[in-house]
């Protein structure tokens, strides 16, 4: 099964591409798509769902993991967010993907093992789990390690299911 | 010009499309977009794009006018409207559309003539206005009034550069 993470934003969105086969992961592609910040609001979300629909062509995931966003940001912050992420996910379900969420807690819990863990910690082991990724900017990582937790996910509910 | 104005939510879009010839507008359709609840945010959110999409189509607008959101609002509200927010303007651009974002006081002004019309002043005017539009739900009056204001604009900054 082929995953793709997703971490938007609407300057910076974060992806990673993985591969599962059995227990085994391996990375298979990933990146940040940088929106020019003095393009227009709507030429901005356009450019995040157009990039969005080619890594699905390019990479032919069967589904993706998003990570949910908390509601503790404040409003202007959640408005500009809310946008870039109702682009993305738009666009993911759009290429025929079947798009989980999961909460930070849930996504570090399945990385690190801690729903506590900090951004290095994720980071740290985004690495171990994915040797092959090399270095990685910080929003690709958290795209991966969005694609680490969806692969978790979806096999323990496929076995919850057998 | 034909302008298709929108003013998005989670749940219920409306829009409603204009002709403008001179100084004078006519009513060309206008609806709501209603998303089933029940469907996951990725599939709502993915439906918001596909059927904006197929406004832009069907009825080949130049240019399109969106309500700016104030900022006002809990975080969690500005999140959802955000997210539909984003697949909205997503589908818009990438169907080639001039976006123009107006405040709600400009849109009261370009509509009633005071910023600090209510509602109800606005849904009389949109419908003196527009006559032929009929009955005419909330929603897709909200969206009208975009279109209207967005016509008034669009004219006078042409005005303007001549």
């Amino acid at each position: 099964m082929r995953i793709l993470g997703i971490d938007p934003g609407l300057r910076n969105t974060g992806w990673g591409v993985i591969e599962q086969a059995g227990s085994r992961l391996s990375h298979i592609a990933n990146g940040v798509i940088r929106i020019d910040p003095n393009l227009s609001l709507a030429a901005r979300l356009g450019g995040i769902h157009r990039e969005i629909s080619d890594l699905a062509n390019a990479y032919w995931p069967t589904c993706a993991g998003v990570e949910e966003t908390l509601v503790n940001a404040n409003p202007r912050s959640a408005l500009k967010l809310g946008q870039a992420r109702g682009a993305a996910m738009a666009a993911l379900h759009s290429a025929g993907l079947a798009v989980h969420e999961f909460s930070p807690r849930t996504i570090k819990l399945a990385v690190v093992g801690t729903g506590g863990a900090d951004k290095t910690q994720v980071a740290f082991m985004v690495s171990r789990l994915l040797p092959t990724a090399g270095k990685l900017a910080s929003d690709a990582s958290d795209a991966l390690a969005c694609a680490i937790c969806t692969a978790h996910h979806v096999t323990t509910r496929t076995r919850g299911a057998a």
